[in-house]
């Protein structure tokens, strides 16, 4: 099998630094894991807080810690270093290929979507951002991977996308629209939900939003492992 | 402007387990960095060192440590860890958007290449791997970000590409070859070195190998942040 994952970024408009940090790493024992914060309000101040909480999930991974611990791990770090007074939403997909799984830990309110045979479901669970209360867990789910399974998920700037212009996007609509073309790439899902939300704020994004897909596919190809990073810069 | 960064990689033939590892993180003050570490030998034990390696300078980078203060702390602590007795080589490539440059820092006896306006020079200097002495110091060179500027790093499967069957690789010949065409994408440079070098090893590479290219191109479309990762599995 092939896995894919696709993400695509931007940032609040006129804002030059988002507070949403995303990393892709390996873990100890095999497999990948994804793992996406986005801090309390936007520019600088938020980008040190998700640094913070991804910087610390990856290391606890790094370690072998399992996603859960490490989340809670992360909520309470927080919680330490601003005295309970900032949140941070956290996702983490991971891709073990010792237990065959991937797993999904989530603080973040915002809907995680899994997709498989042109159905698309939420997941279930009331999530809560980490970082504000010393019982914070995260909500965990877990599933085989298996060819034909995409999961989608994103930060709060997708969700509220239009909101204040009155135009709310309905992401579960476009992605089962996005799914009737079962050959649709994880990068286009992902380009396609962020044009959308875009679309809906008039091309103003009303706050940093990241699109994050992990698509399962049957192997079709070479076994080369592939990376590509495009990173917009300004240096004014 | 653009950066691409591409990233093309693949294991000793019949090894499951690359020796090689790479990530690609942000820099705390802005800007990304990539991370490559080959360690000694290959599958498992190669593995958890070049993790490790990699794992130290990425945490470094994360508190802000510079780049090549980072790769000696590595050094050190592969040192200390193992006795001396066990290396890894290092290359890291950042994008300092503060500085607007582009730093290299290596302890890889392979080449950097650099090329610009259709010529390719490698980096000069002895550059040893990092590990087996106290006094080990990384090369390290800056250069602007400058739109056309295109830089590939490697780890030695691709230096020795060939060598065993008496039919050595030609990796400058190659990249005159292939910037030839103006707008290849940093992926496509990326794969056509990984592919030759898998050709000179009539597919059965004989080392990891992974391939790592920087492009700064001129920016043509959206400010849209992308990153796509292709992981083929085999789950037995």
């Amino acid at each position: 099998m092939e896995i894919q994952i696709a993400v695509a970024k931007i940032n609040k408009y006129a804002v030059s630094e988002s507070g949403d940090t995303l990393e892709v790493v390996e873990r100890p024992n095999g497999g990948l894991s994804v793992v996406l914060a986005d801090g309390q309000s936007s520019g600088r101040g938020a980008k040190a807080v998700s640094m913070m909480v991804v910087r610390k999930v990856i290391g606890l991974l790094a370690e072998g810690v399992r996603d859960g611990a490490a989340a809670r791990a992360a909520s309470d770090a927080l919680y330490t270093e601003k005295g309970g007074k900032v949140s941070s939403t956290l996702n983490i997909a991971s891709l073990d290929l010792h237990t065959k799984s991937i797993v999904l830990t989530r603080n973040n309110p915002a809907p995680v979507f899994i997709a498989h045979d042109g159905e698309v479901k939420s997941l279930e669970g009331d999530s809560k951002p980490i970082g504000t209360q010393r019982t914070i867990r995260p909500l965990i789910d877990e599933m085989p991977i298996t060819a034909g399974l995409t999961i989608v998920f994103f930060t709060d700037g997708l969700v509220y996308a239009g909101d204040r212009r009155g135009k709310p996007m309905d992401a579960h609509s476009l992605m089962l629209e996005l799914l009737k073309d079962k050959t649709i790439s994880a990068q286009s899902i992902a380009d396609s939900l962020l044009a959308k939300a875009i679309e809906h704020d008039e091309g103003r994004p009303g706050d940093d939003c990241s699109v994050v897909v992990v698509k399962v596919v049957p192997l079709v190809g070479d076994s080369v492992r592939r990376m590509n990073v495009r990173l917009p810069i300004n240096l004014g």
